[in-house]
């Protein structure tokens, strides 16, 4: 008999904690296929072999363990899971807090005494943030088919590194394509760390997904041209920079107007000397709205304004759509079960748990991808008092995990049995 | 006896041709210290020592050729010579073009069998550009003691490499503070590619300068907080990128106003995440104006613009002066003997030459340190057909660079007789 179920969950939090954290911002820079990725992803191997769980690779980098049936069918398995990579400098929660619910959920159904009907995988998918390739969600991509090897290979990450060279060099075999294990999944339950304030508003410790906003990535190289920052007179100047500022305050004004989200977070800028106009800034647009016409018109808006100002600059830009993904909505019956916690279906413990907010969310998960391929699917979201995320500041009460540990295990109970 | 100056010119561009230059953009990359700017210095150490030049070190990265006199005085030496780093991506001009030119002086001064009757020197100082510590004229400004040794040590590159540090790792002791060589320096002539088109209007090949403009430089920290790009309201961001570039704009906006020059050609963005709502933007402002007092008030309206802006984004602004230049006044008389190729001193070859333009600069140079530490100093500026510098675009005519040659062939007659 191990450990109950809190005292495992917080054992395995701090076993991750120190991973891949920055001293100075405490921050986790949790690259893809990178040392602090790779020792998360060996210690969940660990995990799912002391729990006794069938490791499966694929050769997109995912990861299933599965808690196969002793009698029942083997197909319509149960999977849930999340990721272990982050963002540059991100939160704690964002992917692990998932993984390790899930083998906390595991746990609890295991006190309980629960013996599944059909298997439950726990699944880890790689690149999710599309920190290091570009493109979010690039494991479940791959493994649906969203995104072809034939795609996957032309990425890089900012080193030039292309994807299966990095793979490679972890030791890994990159055979990229439609994963195997998809076959026998019948439905897709990821648990995620709350991006947003909905839950404390409704002072709710779990909620349930509704949808997920379309979201896209769009490139904009802004061409100007090299000159001396002293003797270069400035209406001599095609500066890029200044249209790339412009296009920034553009980017966030229009999607104040709008009621969505446009954001500059990424740039680069050559050659990047204190003393030189530069002769190219590359920034990237993220940008989320409600439905995806008002993303069209939102995208259309900034770059329109970014072109005008491009001509008062002289200087050149040009558009690339890196990543545009449409609504997700996640099946609509699911969501109901996991927000009256199996209550309706029979299958939940009693007493009668109270009903959980169903809310949509504008950030981007492994769940809208297997959703988009047709795989039922739904999310829980667990509190985050500061509703920060992608960030140091990123949190959750341990109350509330735990409180989100329960509902999965309540989900996983319901649908496996 | 070797080849004809025009042949030595040309031979010794064509051996500095292919250092450190991008195959994909052409430009320079020779960071002080680096593989390529030391391969630049080897190659000056052989051409001094191929003329019979004494070549000295000082402990501040500096190197000095010296023609020493047979008979005369050892004191009251005229220098010349400029440096042999780059910015990033820089042009092949800035600096390498007053080391060749000087060489090339003194194989001229020898066709015309002239004997100087003072010492005339080749200096390279180090860290011209500041694009690796931050600190435009590291060299120069040790040598004669306007940058302290304690301050020089806490300078270090991007990658937080101490000056020290990389002076030890290509093998060079440091022994940072003024230089021994200062003491016989009598007067300094920097041969420079004009930064501007000045010369192209008058239709010259050759100017002499009057003065530098004051130049200050200034890091500029916008710190927000980071958050998610696509869950985080419009309403809630702290994003320092909007700050950023409010202030990039406002400082093109009034130094377009008051005639000046101001410029954001470097940034560094904190995580640099494109689904990040950026923790921190760190600028560089590099701002240069006729005189202190329209330095210290363009630089006070960009700031009071910039922490406007913050109070309205939420944003926390820190304004850090790295570096501030006062304006530097040639010397007047020497100025003057430069123009005429020293016909009113008598020293030149007849026919009179034509009386050469003398013109301001916006740009800084190891001259003005030189100046301000109160040796005469003067620069001959050599045309540049686009004005382009800091950039693969720079250029100059091989015809206008024989002339600068010429020029300072002539200087240096008239001051080493």
């Amino acid at each position: 008999m191990g450990p109950s179920m809190p005292d495992a969950f917080e054992q395995m939090w701090a076993d991750l904690a120190p991973v891949g954290r920055s001293a100075s911002t405490t921050g986790y820079n949790r690259s893809p296929f990178g040392t602090a990725e790779r020792e998360c992803h060996a210690w969940f191997v660990e995990q799912c072999r002391a729990r006794g769980l069938r490791v499966e690779h694929d050769g997109n980098g995912n990861t299933v363990g599965w808690w196969e049936v002793s009698t029942g069918s083997s197909a319509s398995a149960v999977l849930t899971g999340s990721h272990l990579d982050s963002v540059l400098d991100g939160g704690a929660y964002d992917g692990p807090l998932g993984v390790v619910s899930a083998l906390a959920a595991i746990d609890l159904l295991r006190e309980r005494g629960f013996e599944p009907g059909r298997p439950v995988g726990v699944a880890v998918f790689a690149e999710e943030e599309g920190s290091r390739f570009g493109l979010a969600c690039l494991g479940s991509r791959l493994a649906v088919g969203a995104t072809s090897p034939e795609q996957a290979r032309e990425l890089t990450d900012r080193d030039g590194v292309p994807l299966e060279d990095a793979m490679a060099a972890t030791g890994l075999e990159p055979a990229l394509g439609r994963s195997a294990w998809l076959d026998r999944v019948g439905c897709y339950i990821e648990l995620h760390v709350e991006q947003g304030r909905d839950l404390v508003h409704r002072d709710q410790p779990v909620g349930v997904a509704s949808a997920i906003w379309p979201h896209g990535r769009y490139r904009f190289d802004f061409a100007g041209e090299a000159n001396h920052a002293g003797t270069t007179l400035m209406e001599d100047r095609h500066d890029p920079m200044l249209t790339c500022a412009m296009t920034a305050l553009a980017a966030n004004k229009q999607a104040q107007l709008a009621g969505q989200r446009a954001t500059f977070g990424r740039l680069e800028v050559a050659p990047n000397g204190t003393n030189a106009v530069p002769s190219r800034v590359i920034a990237w647009l993220d940008a989320r709205c409600e439905s995806e016409e008002q993303l069209t018109a939102l995208v259309e808006t900034i770059e329109k304004q970014a072109r005008d100002r491009a001509v008062r600059d002289g200087t050149q830009l040009t558009v690339t759509a890196e990543s545009v993904s449409p609504a997700v909505v996640f099946d609509r019956d699911l969501a109901q079960r996991l927000a009256s916690g199996g209550f309706e279906t029979g299958a939940a413990r009693l007493p009668q748990p109270p009903m959980k907010p169903i809310i949509p969310t504008a950030a981007g998960h492994d769940a809208g991808i297997l959703s988009a391929a047709g795989v039922p699917t739904a999310m829980l979201f667990v509190r985050n008092p500061t509703g920060i995320s992608h960030s140091p500041a990123e949190h959750a009460e341990t109350a509330d995990c735990l409180a989100g540990v329960t509902a999965l295990a309540d989900a996983l109970q319901d649908l496996a049995s």
